[in-house]
């Protein structure tokens, strides 16, 4: 390309629906993005670019203009215009290599199909036709009020919660309450923090990530091994006292009496992750653990077993000496949650269309385990939330190579302990849709016996 | 309350709604909670009770137990039933002690009155009646890639960013940006990272948070001081290239290039906040800084402005090297964004109805700057955005009193600054309502005028 060369040279291609300035600006971007123009090279003048393309000699200069303010072009007085910029090379995408079961028998998840989304819309609706404008500003971090009284008003009612609005704080999902406890435990000095074995590994890297050492304590048929915790020096311990996960134990009377008794002996925190509280089939719910002391307990719920996990909408009901750090963490990280899901969701929790949704859920989910244990009886746990262990009589890698070859998604216990225990699948039968419920049994069946 | 003491005694209330048992329950449990029983008392045999209620024995067993799992009661075989738990103090409520403004001033926000609701929740049905049931999993960390694709192409279009869905993610807003960056950073080793001076305080908090310390580099009236980021160790800085936050001055592009240059002579890296990117009023927009080294410029967008804050909803394009990290960052903090959300923003977008929101609001901010700049002719910076600069002939903290005496919230620039400037106002002009804006202006005329 020489100063005197034309526009054909450049080879633009002007789109003009756009306007012509912008459409001249468009093409030598990506000339120049493209590599077709290198560093140094010297456009036309602005005289013969406009001649070629039929322009006004002001509009080709504004163009020129508009692209040295950017950096792509050097535009000095008197001197040929030429390029100043030449990009870098492209960057890769990630790969992604996705495997995709047929069946999905892996825990922790509800069954998604089920979201009621006519539900979730009609109640955002007459949420948003009567918000007032400031609720769409950032302004409590413990997030919307309607919720928050909606939240403590259910979670007194159906969990036995000590919950009042101004104590209760919306997160995104649990994983967000474990980060903010974390953060605000390193801030005091903690060193460690006590967790589950067996328990979710994700978390012991949301430990470890805020600089603190996860401690396993074993949890035995009555639930976390209480007696251990005071031999070590954790700041706090995450617990899943009313449905032990993944073991699916409760946790017995004493110990919790036990907890709380260790939590203020050792100046200590409890979190309760009450994961999948309003699920349990055969008797009546456990009260919260928080219950037995609020100003050492954080209690944690969340929308992603009554719901779906990808709203990413969880609660927490930390004591009034956490709640100040915890809002001021989650200030630095995020400034709250979405204020239209939460409009919607307390929108839902007050008109009654979530209660009879969790019922509803319940049925099916009590349903779909009845059948799993008449499949395979020797399944153990409570009666209650979305998976349960099956024990097994052959090494679990083996059991899981059969189950990927048949198209079947398993996971094993030994994915979430410390200590070595009995070979196990941890069977979540939340996750197929009600049609694949059926044909995942009789798949799992297959890979068990050996077929 | 005597081991043969009638229920008269206990004073139970029985709400029968809910079934025998658990009135019985949650009778007896408010009876503990609220210090009426004290821990040790005992209560009827199950006998006496059921007689006195008119209930079967069996209920009122069954209620026992069911309280001494949940930790209220002590049920020994053949011993009295005692209380076995005490409350602790009732948490206090943290006091709110808000100032409310007649009219705000303040800058940092748009005028949260004009959300689209009603196209908001027409783009969420279209977007749901269409989405998988898998959007509603927790799988990319990135996003919804329906998202993705709808920013890469209007971040392409919009700012010449170049962005490709691969490489984009979504976040809660800015502020998760930046905290996804400094938790990368300071992972890599890095001490230090610069912001610009003056800059949002705020930010300065979330480097200090990740453990970094914030170095302040000088902004003149060509934006940041480049050349003296070199005599620093900052791994990164942020930056506001396009409008200056809050001096409203844009980048020189010989700036633009020097920092890019910086950053890979230094093997730092650039955060660009792009916060207001869609408001220029007077001439073209300045595509994004980041299309000039997408290897070393974080770029990030938010929909605070263009939508409302409320909804937390923010975009990152981040280096290929960075990406990984970010996204691991991500998982442990919230493991995404709302669904919900991300569904219905892609829609709008895709729509073209953002499009015609964004002009809307553009017409209607640049008339209320031009209102502003009439009413007060003094005022400085660039035609873009919501703020702009009003220089003051008197200290910031005498205005300020005046103004909040007046009802009228203000903000001083000092409360950006690291080394001291000029007296001055930073002037938010979207957030008041339309309605609001004149009485607004007019309010501040008084302040100015000594009233």
């Amino acid at each position: 390309v020489e100063e005197n060369g034309t526009s054909r040279d450049l080879l633009l291609t002007l789109d003009r629906t756009s306007g012509l300035r912008a459409g001249i600006e468009s093409a030598l971007r990506d000339a120049v993005r493209s590599r077709r123009l290198r560093v140094g090279a010297v456009l036309p003048s602005t005289r013969a670019l406009a001649a070629d393309l039929g322009v006004a000699r002001r509009t080709v200069l504004a163009a020129y203009q508009q692209l040295a303010a950017e950096g792509y072009l050097d535009c000095r007085q008197g001197a040929a215009v030429r390029v100043a910029w030449q990009p870098p090379e492209p960057p890769a995408a990630p790969a992604s290599t996705t495997w995709e079961p047929r069946w999905d028998l892996r825990p922790g998840r509800p069954d998604v199909s089920t979201f009621p989304r006519t539900a979730w819309i009609a109640a955002l609706r007459r949420a948003l036709a009567g918000a007032p404008s400031k609720a769409f500003e950032i302004a409590d971090m413990r997030g919307q009020e309607t919720l928050r009284e909606a939240l403590a008003e259910y979670l007194r009612r159906v969990r036995a919660v000590v919950a009042e609005p101004a104590n209760l704080m919306v997160c995104a999902g649990f994983t967000q309450v474990l980060f903010l406890v974390c953060q605000v435990m390193k801030e005091r000095g903690a060193t460690t923090f006590a967790v589950e074995d067996p328990s979710t590994p994700r978390y012991r890297d949301v430990v470890e990530s805020a600089g603190l050492t996860p401690v396993a304590i074993p949890c035995d048929e009555r639930g976390l091994r209480v007696d251990l915790l005071a031999r070590t020096t954790a700041a706090a311990v995450l617990t899943t006292p009313a449905h032990q996960y993944p073991t699916g134990v409760t946790m017995a009377a004493e110990r919790r009496q036990a907890l709380v008794r260790w939590a203020r002996e050792a100046d200590a925190y409890v979190l309760e992750d009450d994961y999948d509280g309003e699920f349990r089939y055969e008797r009546h719910p456990i009260g919260a653990l928080q219950a037995l002391d609020p100003a050492r307990v954080v209690y944690a719920g969340t929308a992603s077993k009554t719901l779906v996990p990808g709203l990413r909408l969880g609660w927490a009901v930390p004591p009034p000496a956490l709640l100040p750090a915890m809002l001021t963490w989650k200030e630095r990280q995020d400034r709250g949650n979405s204020v239209a899901d939460q409009l919607a969701f307390a929108e839902l929790v007050t008109s009654g269309e979530f209660d009879r949704h969790v019922r509803r859920a319940r049925l099916a989910y009590r349903s779909r385990l009845d059948r799993l244990r008449t499949a395979f009886p020797r399944v153990t746990g409570i009666a209650a939330g979305m998976q349960a262990v099956l024990p097994l009589a052959e090494p679990e890698p083996a059991v899981l190579a059969r189950a990927r070859r048949a198209g079947l998604a398993l996971q094993g216990l030994s994915a979430y302990t410390f200590e070595p225990r009995d070979p196990a699948l941890i069977i979540g039968f939340g996750t197929p849709p009600a049609h694949a419920y059926g044909p995942a049994l009789d798949a799992l069946a297959a890979v068990l016996s050996g077929r």
